[in-house]
């Protein structure tokens, strides 16, 4: 599809120009990404690494003992080219510490513990490290809701929430992402085998088209049917963006004043008092 | 200070309708509290159990090793008051899981660390309890960015984020917090005889007034210290409310579409696509 063709070099540097401005803003001169081995993240250490040089972007790995040990080999394999320091922290003892607690927890309450359990790390070694967290959630995940909130969707600044997952690829392919990342199946990777596509039940190529025509066209569902998609997955993808909403937005805080915050006190008009 | 006045039942009836409102609006009849033995929590688990019921508010009690246990005694008599379901679920082993690895770690990063697996069990517990996380973080802790980010700043809905500390004491008074949680100092019990106004270097009620006449009053700095509060405080309040800016607004996403996620493609306009 025509729309979600980029202009790879020009797009790079933008995101680059976009993390090393958005991270000094707040003083800062460093970054930390989580890298899992995935096209995303890798995506992401490439740009950080562009803004701020090797030695100031750390990569954070972290395993958990139901990860794929080759999902740690392309981590290490992405953080060799570019030259960043990384740690291993592996996650185990601290999510198990849990999740041993709770027996009947399933995949999906596990999933987002290990998720969440990633965050602390990250925001703990950012701090460490005197750095912020830059972010690895695209535009389809974000707008799918397919992410663990206070999990992997927290971050600082987000170089690649504005790219849909197909674009992620273009770039990812355009900036030298080691080969074995780039021709993976997607995955959360939080058990072995697991597949996003099998978990979501479409493809990313198809749900981008749906995606871009709904929010980045204005189509109604209707009109994406017209054009040729199928009424169930057009119904089943709209209505995923539309329950996933909440995951999208800061609480919701109970107005009894006249000013309060995210309401009337907001960025900009009030970052200089 | 007048403005710092509340009409308590009026109020307390509007947050009640809040809660009640804003969690069925997601389809959910349930609430989780994290109740900590506090003031904040306290009075957010009266306002949740007026909303919904005893039954279908979930306080979940979370100390850590170093906690006070006199705070889980105070939690317990919230309970045992209100008569909620309850759950003690100690952080002890998630949080050394990670921090045994990260011996440099100073209080800071420790009680990050605590705040936020205590975030990952609180919401947890909601999937399990097919409820929403209720928030307790006070507008004041809010503006002066005196809060863990994704720890115990994440919530569903925050009933109590748009009162100031002197006002959740009204509040609490009137709907009948027990006496021990209305009269204690304020602590983030990281350990025992942490206190916030000493962390923080100034009283709640001098900080309440600094902050109502800065952000509901629109004073200038400057008009604030010709009103008799001194420059250095008043200073330093301006300032940080200023630097937590980024605790209280989402990720920063770069911005290469149309439409772009918390820019353009916002909630309510968004919410039906």
């Amino acid at each position: 599809m025509r729309g979600l063709q980029l202009d790879a070099d020009l797009t790079a540097r933008v995101l680059e120009g976009f993390i090393h401005d958005e991270i000094s803003k707040f003083g800062f001169t460093r970054a930390v990404v989580a890298v899992s081995g995935g096209i995303d993240s890798a995506l992401t250490c490439v740009l950080a690494t562009r803004a701020f040089g090797p030695a100031n972007v750390l990569a954070v790995l972290m395993p958990y003992r139901t990860s794929n040990p080759s999902s740690q080999g392309d981590a290490e394999l992405l953080v060799a080219q570019l030259g960043n320091p990384s740690k291993v922290i592996d996650i185990t003892d601290a999510a198990d510490g849990y999740l041993r607690t709770q027996a009947d927890a399933g995949d999906r309450r596990r999933g987002n513990v290990m998720a969440r359990m990633r965050m602390i790390v990250l925001y703990d070694q950012s701090e460490a490290f005197a750095a912020l967290v830059v972010g690895t959630s695209n535009k389809t995940e974000l707008l799918l809701g397919y992410g663990t909130l206070h999990g992997d969707m927290a971050s600082a600044v987000n170089p690649i929430g504005d790219l849909y997952k197909s674009q992620v690829r273009q770039l990812a392919h355009a900036v030298g992402v080691p080969a074995p990342i780039l021709t993976k199946a997607p995955s959360a990777d939080l058990w072995q085998g697991q597949s996003d596509e099998d978990e979501l039940g479409f493809t990313y190529e198809l749900a981008d088209q749906i995606l871009y025509l709904l929010v980045d066209e204005w189509f109604a569902p209707a009109e994406v049917m017209a054009a040729g998609y199928p009424e169930p997955l057009v119904r089943q993808i709209a209505e995923r963006v539309r329950r996933s909403q909440f995951k999208r937005r800061p609480p919701v805080i109970a107005k009894v004043s006249d000013r309060t915050i995210d309401r009337d006190f907001r960025f900009p008009r009030d970052w200089g008092l």
